[in-house]
Formats: structure tokens, sequence, C-alpha cells
């Protein structure tokens, strides 16, 4: 039965069997329905045959192999085991002969007029691998093929893996190696490992029928028996759902490009609400655009000034002359929708909705209208419920907070006020380069996905961070980040990403956090890297701006605490770093600058009490040589190097090396006193991430911009 | 056979076999000896005979239950199965017979001279859940039993874990939940439970007999069948070492005590190698004590000097007039033999080893030569290689680093240099409360356990956080921290925890690093707090002192940003917290005080507009309330309540209970523009632990603090 997988699907057969179905109002499949899907589609089930005679089920027996199971099938026996109308593990023909008798000879007995259409014989599978295949309906990602260990593996370890559907091959293969126990498809003990193929084939054709066929909400093949040359589908389960979701409004690329131009780098802002009066948002807002530096057009709309901070007012947007690029709301929810349909006339094409008192305090109609406002202008809306957001290339800060300084190439957005304002802190106190800074609250309509396309041609952006809640969109989501990713770093802190999590987001927002697994599949394979919390989201988003890509997997520690080695040695094996094994003449080479009690090998241990050359000569070394890649640096504090004395030889080398052409990550952990702390910030002024009292952080950024580097193909 | 597990052990008949096995020079025993060791210790297996006849063999496995197997035995045949000598699956007394009859047909044919001592019959096990138990002898923790999952997941998944042998019973049940897949031994899928007691007898056996037979090096129980009755092991592997390592020397813990106390709270200090010549350690080593305060005796030992910095300087420390307590070592490594044995001739019990130039740089014999005369004069060797110590009470500044400011109730340990001088540096800057900070380096003589023993008694001290390489003595250790951890929290940063780290490590120190899962196991069995990372051990040994022990488990989460209460409840599951759910009267009073549009339940979301009172009024309730037991505040940076306002206010109430006798752990994050820094800092100052712009460390510290007064008994 098996199809070859490149030949088109029965697309027809399944439409026409699902028709059917519909009309009788049913969700569920029968059996025989669930096989002819699973025909249509090439997914290998056992095979099987109804038999009129003794002699015709041991032939039919025979053609398929032993062992069979058979079964009466009559529409008049429901429960075929009471009436001893099943058995199973029949080995011969004799035995496929006396079965048939025995069943009929029972089914009568149990009900004497059963109407019977015969016996059903069919393949009894055993041996081989039990895995699962499944497909599932997610609220934000659409469909999605999930793949697991079968029995009691998948039950009690939850190894199970997911990917979009459609799956493309490679997506499919790599399955296989995403859940804990993968080893045992290689065959472990001896046994034989199973067809990779024909696993890959399987979850793309579920892929394919799921996609193609929208109103299959769930299907579930359990177990799936994998052998070396197959994998057949002992058991099908479909569930239909006639109502999926309306898909979401989604513009094209070059539309969403067009409108977040306007939107974050504007000509002319008009500030809905403006205010003279302190205290006030929309006082605010005008304070931080001209005190920021903004040099486009700044239009405060108010009912009745005719002039706010020596700009002149105006009642409407309505009544403004220029163009207007984006309006930002600084007034009460409820006066929203009507200056929205204003903006909407003026042909405004993006609305910062600073006020909160829509969806977050349970209005959901307030939002659902904006919504609709939105739509019908084809107005992009940003928030409600947000602080709003800078673009500091264009000294832009259209928010309530204060003005942001420090300029640089990490773009950075939230879903919660509070976490934005932890951005803009954090940020501040780390003079973190920072390219933009957004709000996105409620996301009525701007969602991730839209920042991501702005973002990924935006020459002032080089790294992005989100933290967020949900993505209204996944799928949009994976889709632009699979793209962008390949071209800037795409950091993701996600939140409520364990069971109270998600509780708690869903209480916040009103939105249904997904499935954990799924997003943390789904972004990995959108080539995401996935911040496991807050400051770590903050610190890869400072980090990896000033970190040039590393070239290959070759990772060196030079040292002067030998303690330190070994904890970065440690941080290396958690964020994935291969330690170079070191050449032989490499290693004399290093042999040369450190004292014979040194460590041979890698790490590179200068011991403590070497003068400034030592490290610089090894550190000059590690950057020359070729096969190194990168450079992971422990300085211990001691009388004979001081912190600014090292700090400063490393900046040395660095530029020196850069003069030449030679450019490798470099991050430093700094052991010692508290002048350590100056040492570090030197370093980092200099693009060298470089941190005190921590082995654990200046590895884990560099491995984070290795993540982004490996899928981005950069790594060799 | 099975024994009842309290009946005594026959240690005779092992005792007797094994010096049988070792007069033969073998260091493996034989199937049938394996069994003889398993009968004398109640170790199940299975049963088995000898048949001398067809019928004998249908008697025999009549007994023992069908399936059975039946084996030819006969020296002249090795390759039983070869031979046809073997048949497996016999099922009843007339196939038992067949089978005898056709073993003995094909033995004659095989090789017809063949002397044949009869059939073996034994019992066929199946059925049951598979696992593995085990025993193995390491380096720094003598004997430890181990129990996995049987088949491929041990393999696969190594889903393994150790205890300390012998093995108490409740730690011996504890290993079958502390595997991955344990879930399984409980019944899943309808499948029957397995013997949760028998399990536990056989791990407890196995222990017995590896500890009371220190010869026996490995022993294998695999595959044991665990049913719902009982537990067999199929295979028996014992592995003999005629040759275990000497044991440790160990005073006892009075003797500890007693040396350590006058090492750590001298009255007099000698200083061997003291110097007025600036840069010299010696010269640092003074200056410290004479500056950082020290009021007991300071004698100069210089071969020529007559005073070194005011104080009267002697050639010896043997011309010392009074009693010495400690001798700090500032000599190079050559010198310190000779010093050494004149401090034991004077009587000093305690030696710091400031110097480098040991084990660390391949002078093993050097180190050898000063441990044996530590040995012969009963002086305590702290060191060498280390930067000497602190112990603030008594402003004691032994080391050549600068006298440490911030008196409190940690005591932090490193193994390395480098980690000690990042202990004090993030002291230093985050003024973390320290009571002392000790260098053991390489740990010639004392080892972490004795520190334990030290600080245990000591009221200066309340937590203990310790970063090591390995453990000198991992059982010494862990006897000392399962009891000390009761009182006090232990923090172990256990470096090279990596396969990669430990190569670090070995270079290092010259230190064999551990299997990490067995220093896992051991250290968590031990009540011990393992830190993940520097930073981290750091964090919890600042925090823990601070924070008062908790009573219950209810946690709960009050909010001012609901995006961050979303994070901090990912970050309670991250760290095993459980967030309280809420009983509907107090729901109803949290919701008084909140807006309408706050969440219920817990996170308490208040929303981010809110005033200080309902900051106040919200965190008084959770103080108030008798059935929450542990706050987590997460703040949001407003006008309407800014930084300095808020943690003003959290003191306020803190302090106002804390006067009606009302004390519970409360952690902070705060969200906000820079001056949330100095708000932390003035919660910290208060005794609440607070963090900017991180919504993962106060949980992780809150956390921290549950962990170990859960294993101590003092949660409800």
């Amino acid at each position: 039965m098996a199809h070859d997988r490149t030949s088109a699907h029965d697309k027809a057969a399944v439409r026409k069997l699902l028709d059917q179905v519909k009309a009788e109002g049913r969700t569920a499949l029968t059996a025989p329905e669930g096989k002819l899907l699973c025909d249509a589609y090439g997914i290998a089930v056992p095979q099987e045959g109804v038999a009129g005679s003794a002699q015709e089920a041991a032939k039919l027996a025979q053609a398929m192999g032993f062992p069979v199971v058979m079964k009466i099938v009559s529409p008049d026996i429901l429960h075929k085991t009471e009436a001893g109308g099943v058995v199973v593990g029949v080995k011969s023909a004799a035995e496929a002969e006396k079965a048939y008798d025995a069943i009929i000879a029972n089914a009568r007995k149990y009900k004497s007029d059963a109407k019977i259409a015969g016996i059903q014989v069919q393949q009894m599978l055993q041996g081989g691998q039990e895995v699962i295949i499944g497909a599932v309906t997610d609220q934000s990602f659409g469909k999605l093929v999930a793949f697991g260990m079968g029995g009691v593996l998948v039950e009690v370890l939850k190894d199970v893996t997911f990917r979009l559907a459609p799956t493309a091959k490679e997506d499919a293969l790599s399955m296989l190696d995403s859940i804990k126990a993968g080893e045992i498809l290689k065959g472990v003990r001896g046994a034989e490992p199973v067809s990779r193929e024909a696993l890959a084939a399987l979850i793309q054709n579920v892929s394919e029928l799921v996609s193609d066929f929208p109103e299959i909400a769930e299907m579930d093949l359990n177990p799936v028996f994998a052998t070396k040359t197959g994998a057949i589908a002992a058991d099908v389960r479909i569930v239909l759902d006639w109502n999926p979701p309306p898909q979401r409004y989604r513009p094209s690329q070059e539309e969403i490009t067009r409108q977040m131009n306007r939107i974050m780098r504007p000509d002319a802002v008009a500030v809905i609400g403006a205010s003279a009066e302190d205290g006030k948002i929309g006082n605010s807002v005008m304070k931080n655009l001209i005190n920021g530096g903004y040099t486009g057009k700044i239009y405060p709309i108010h009912p009745k000034a005719e002039e706010i901070m020596g700009r002149k007012a105006f009642k409407s947007v309505k009544d403004v002359p220029g163009e207007i690029d984006v309006a930002v709301f600084a007034i009460p929810a409820k006066f929203v929708a009507q200056a929205l349909v204003e903006c909407g006339e003026r042909k405004i094409p993006g609305a910062v909705l600073i006020p909160s008192g829509f969806a977050e305090t349970g209005n959901v109609e307030g939002q659902k209208e904006i919504q609709e406002i939105g739509r019908r202008y084809n107005i992009r809306l940003m928030g409600p419920n947000i602080y709003g957001y800078y673009y500091t290339p264009n000294n832009l800060c259209a928010t309530f907070c204060t003005p942001y300084d420090y300029k640089g190439k990490a773009a950075l957005s939230s879903q919660s006020g509070g976490i934005g304002m932890a951005i803009i802190g954090f940020s501040r106190s780390a003079k973190m380069g920072v390219s933009a800074i957004v709000g996105l609250g409620n996301k009525s309509d701007l969602d991730e996905d839209d920042l991501l396309t702005f973002f990924e041609q935006d020459d002032n952006t080089e790294v992005i961070a989100m933290h967020c809640e949900d993505l209204k969109d996944g799928r949009s989501f994976a889709e632009v980040a699979k793209r962008v990713s390949k071209k800037k770093p795409v950091i993701v802190l996600k939140a409520g990403r364990t069971a109270l999590g998600a509780r708690a987001a869903s209480s916040h927002t009103g939105a249904l956090a997904g499935n954990d697994k799924i997003y943390d599949d789904v972004l990995r394979q959108s080539g995401v890297i996935r911040a496991p919390g807050l400051r770590d989201m903050l610190d890869y988003a400072r980090a990896l701006q000033k970190l040039p890509t590393p070239k290959g997997e070759n990772v060196v520690i030079i040292t002067g605490a030998g303690g330190s080695g070994v904890l970065l040695s440690d941080a290396c094996v958690d964020n994935g770093l291969s330690l170079m094994k070191m050449p032989p003449d490499l290693d004399q080479a290093f042999r040369k600058f450190i004292p014979p009690f040194g460590a041979a090998g890698n790490p590179v241990d200068i011991t403590g009490g070497e003068p400034p050359t030592t490290y610089k000569n090894t550190i000059k070394l590690g950057l020359e040589d070729k096969r190194i890649d990168a450079l992971i640096l422990g300085y211990w504090h001691t009388i004979i190097t001081p912190p600014m004395v090292f700090a400063k030889l490393v900046v040395e080398v660095v530029e020196e090396m850069k003069a030449k052409g030679i450019s490798k990550p470099i991050v430093a952990s700094l052991a010692g006193d508290v002048q350590v702390e100056e040492a570090a910030e030197h370093l980092y002024d200099h693009g060298i991430p470089a941190y005190a009292y921590s082995t654990e952080i200046p590895v884990a950024v560099l491995g984070a911009k290795y993540k982004w580097a490996r899928g981005a193909g950069l790594v060799r």
C-alpha cells in the first residue's frame, strides 16, 4: 500500500470523503475512513481485507503474511470481543480457517439474527521500534506535526517534538534527532536502525494531509512500527473541526515594510492629547519628542489649545496641513475610537496607542472596535496599553518615559510595560547601544513579526531582542524569523514558559499561552535564540552587537586563574561550545610564553603570577593563529598585572590585530577585587564583552552568538 | 531463596569464599561464586539445580515454575550453545524430559568422551520491569550503590542514580524516585506497580555486601526483574580489587573542632617570612594583620630582623616565648619543610601555607613531605598554594589581599585563588556580610569537611558557601554536611562538572574529578544546595543570610507589572516553588485593595498605575495572613510610586510586622529606570534581597532558601 512519497496525493478522494462526513454532521472518522485518508496520502497502515469464507480468510492471511488478527464485521455486533468475534495471533492458514468458523459460530450464538458482512483479516504488526506521529492545530502556529517515541517513554518522559506543517524533508529528518531517546532509532544493543527515510516520509505525508485539509484538527498515528525497511501506522485516530479559526489579516511583506518605515522613521508625528500640563502623559510625550532631539514635524492635537510647548496645536489631525506618518495617542480609552477614525480619514498609516483600558481590563469590545477601525482605514495599530516607542537614530522618543542616550545596534521590544521599563533601565545602566525600544502591549494589530520585517531592512539594527508572552500569529513570526535570523540574531524571551507562568500570562493579557514545547521547537527551527530569562535576554542583546561572528568552532580559553579555567570549561559544555583540541605545534607555541608548570592544552593556563607580557603574547597568538576561532579570557587580579593594565593590553592587542584585518569574538571573565569592574567596563567599551565575578555570563553570550551563527550557516 | 532483610548476613561464608579466590590470585568470580555471595546477603537470584536424569529435570523445573532454561554442565564443553547444550523456554514437565534427552544426545555427538556432570535447570525470568542495581568504588566517596532503569533506557538516557553505601532504607527508597523514568515503576498504562520494598531491600543488601567487603570493587546486577511481589537479579557480575586505597587520616570531630578553633580564632599568629619590604607577601600579611585590626599577638619570624613593623621579630617560632595558635607561611616552597618541623617542635596546631610550588607545579614529592611532617607533629595544614584566610569577627586578615570590611554571617571558601579573589571582589562590591573567607588550594590536609565542622559551631556563621574542584574525602564531607546542613545552609559550587571542566580541573590541581552524577546525588542527599555557577553561589551566600526561614510552601507573588508576574511565575516553577492556590476569602481580601481589573489569584496583579498605598496594603496583608509563607514582590517604576518610595514603604511594612513578631522571607524584582538600583540597595540593606532588571535571581535565592529549609525539615 505504500505510496511513493513524490507521487501526488489523492486529494479528490479525501475531499469527497470529508464532504460526506461533514454532511452527516460527524467530527470523528471510522477506522475504514481513516484508512482511506491514509491510503490517499501514502501513509502505510496494516493490510486488511474482508473474507466471506474460511478459505478466503486463509488466502487473505497468507497474502499479507502471518500473524493476523481476525474480527467479525457486523452492524449488529458492537462489542466484538464480548461476542467472541475477535481472534488475535493467527499463525497459519489452518488456524485462519479454524478461527473463521469459530467466530461465525460465536456470533450466531451471541445474536442469532445478526447480519454478518464477513470477517476482517488484518496484518498483525510486531517487531521494530514503536513511535508516535501526530498532528495538532495550535491557535498561534496553526498546523503542527508531532513525533515521539512510543510506549511508556513518550508518556513518562514527554519525549516529543513538533514542527510546522507542511514539513520539508530536512525538518522531518531533524525530528528524529530532536527527541531525548533519538539514539534508540539508530539501533542500540545490536538492534537494527530504523529507516529514517520511511519515518521522514510518513511525517511529511501527515503534515501535508493536515495542511491540505485544515478541518483535520488532530491526527494520531499511535503506535507506528518503524523497522529497517519501513514504517506502518498500527492505529489511526482523526478528529475533525468544521469551524476552523479565521485566517488573521496579513499584509504582504512589502506593505509591512512600507508601513513600518513610516511608523518607525516618521517625518511627522501628531500627538493626540498633547498637553502643556506637567504630569500628563500627553505632556511627557511632547517633552520627550522635543527634548529628545527629534527633528521631524511635531503636531500637538488638543481640543482647545492654540499652542503647546511652542508648537502650533490643532483641534484634530484633520486640521493639520501637511502629511502625518504616525499619531501617538495620549487620551483616555473612551476617546480613542473617534480619534482613530479621524486618523483614518486623514490617511495616517500608524497609530501608537499608549492608553490602557482595553482588553487587559476586560474591555474586549473596545479593543475589537479599534481593531475594526484600523482594518477599515488600513491604519496599523501599536498597542494599546503601551509606553510607546524609541527609535534612536532619529532621536525619536515617543513615550512617557525619558529619552534614551546610547545609540547602538540593538532593537528591543516588550509585550509588557514593566519589562519595557526594565529594558530601558538596564540598557541605560549598562550603556547598551540601542536602535529601538518598542512596546507592543495588547498587540491588537502589530505583532512581533511586523517589527522583525522592519528591523530586517533597518541598517541601524544588527541584533533584535523581544520579550513576548504570546505570538498572535506564531506562523507568520516563524516564517519571518527564519528569513531574518539568517541576517541578524533574533533573541526571544518567551514568558509564560511554564504551567504556572502560562496561567499568569492568561490572566494578564487574556492570551492563551501556547504549549511551551511547541514554542521551543518552532523558535529553534526558525533560527531564534531563546533567552532563558530577562537578564539573559538583556545580556545577549548587549553583547551580540559587540561580538564579531565566529568562523569556526575552535574555542580557546586563555586564563591566569586555573580555577576560572575549570568553571569556564564547564560553561562551554553548558553552552554548546567546543574547546579546540590543541594541535601539538600550537601547544608548543603557547608553551613558549607560559611557565613550565603552566597547564598544557586547552584551557591555556598561564598561571597567576605572570606579567602583562604573558597575557599579551598568548592572546596575540590566539588571535593570529588561523585555526582558533574564538577566545575566552580568564583574568586573575594580581599586583603584577593589575586589572586596568590587563584591560588596556587586551584592547591594544585586539586593535593591533584589527588593523591587520583579524577580528575574532573575545569574551572575558574577571576574577578579582572591585577594581575589576572598571576594567570590565573598559573592555566592554572597546568591543570585548567582559564580566566581573562571573564565569557563566561571558560564555553564555559567546554561546548565544554561536547558536545564531550556526543557524545562519556562517560557521564552517 | 529470599532472605529476610533484617536477618544477619552470612559474612563468614563470603569471607571464606573471598579468601579462597584471593589465594587463587583471581579478581573475578564465577557464576556459582557470585550466586553464593548473593545467597549470603539475601540477594535473590534465579532458582537453579542440577539434574542427573530426565525425571529429575522435570521435577526440579516443576518446583521452580515454568519456563526454565536447561544447560549442559560439563568441564569438557566450553561452548554450550555450539554443542547444542542449551534449551530455552522449556514450558512443561514433558518438554523438560524431552530437552534433557536431547541435550545429552547433542553433547555426546559433539564430544563423545565429554565428562557430563548433569544438566542445569534454571528458572527463566520474564515479565516485570527490568532495572539495574550495582555498586562502584569512588576515589573520593568510597563505596556507592547505583540504581537505574534497565534496557535501552539506562544506556541511552543515562538514567541512573547513586547513594553512599551502606544505604538506609529511606535512602534506598529515594533512589526509585530519583531517576527520570521512575514513574514507570509505579505502573503506567495499567501495568502493575513493582514492589518498592523488594527493590529497596535489594539495594540495601548490595550496599551492605560491598561495605562489609571493601575488596568488592564493582558489582552489577543486570538485569534485575522487578515485579509486584519481588526483585530477582538475572545476572551477577563482581570485580574484586585486592589493593583497596588506604583510609585517609581523619581526626575525631571533637579534635577537628579544637584544632580549627585555634586556627580560625587564634590568640597568637606567627608570620614565617614576615618582611618590612613593600611588595613582599610577608609584608602584605603583616600589614593586613595589623591594619585589619587584629588584636591578638603577632610574631614576625625572620632570620635577621630585630623588629618588623613595630613588632619584635624572632629567628624561629622556637624562639617565641608565648603559645602560638597558627603559623602563616610567607616563604618560598623550598624552605617550608624545615620551618614546618620547627612549628611541630613548638606544638603549633595549624600552618597556613600560602606558598605555591607544590603539587600544582608538579612538585608532588615536596607536598608529600610536608604532609608527612604535618602528620608526624599533628599540625593541620591549610593549603599550600593559597591566598590565606579571613575571619572577620576577630578582624583577622591573614592574606596577601586587603582586609575585608563588611562583617556578616556568610562563610566562604575556595579551592582556587582566582575564585577566592572573585569572592572578595563581589562581596566587597555587593556589601555582602562575611564571617570568613578561606583559601584551600592544594588541600594537602584541610579539606572542606574540616571547615564545615568549624563553621557548624561558629556562632558568627549562618551560611556556608564553598567552591571546590574535588573533595579529597567526599565521604567525610557528606557525613559532616548531612549534619551541618540541618542547622545552617551549605552551598557548594562544584567545578569540573562537565567532561571538559573535569579535564581542566585535573590539569589544574592534579585532582581526578569524580563522576559528576555521583557528586550531584551525594551532595543532594547530604542536604547541600548545589550552585549552578559562580555568580549563583555568591548571590545565594549574600541572600540566604538575610532571608528568614519559610515555614510552609505557600508562596504569593504581589506585582505591579503583570509582565513581571508572568516571568516570576516561570521562575517559581524553575526553582521548585509552589504558588499558593488562593482561598476565596483571601482572594477577596486582596481584591479590596486592587483595581477591579487587577488580576485575581496568584500572582496578585495590583496593576501598574497604583499609588504606594496599594503596594503597602497588599504586602501587609501578605505578611499578616498566616496561610502565606513567603512573598515575591514585582515592582514597576511609575511616577505615582517612584522606586525609593516603594523601597521605603516595603521596609516600613516589614519592620512594623517584625515588631509584631511576624517575619517571612521576602524577595523583590524591580523593573524600571536606573533609579531602581538605589531602591534595590536600600531594600537589601534592610534585609530584603532585591534585584534590578531581573526576575530570575530573586526567585532563585528564595528557591535556594527553600531547598535548604526542606532538607533541614523546617518546612511543614
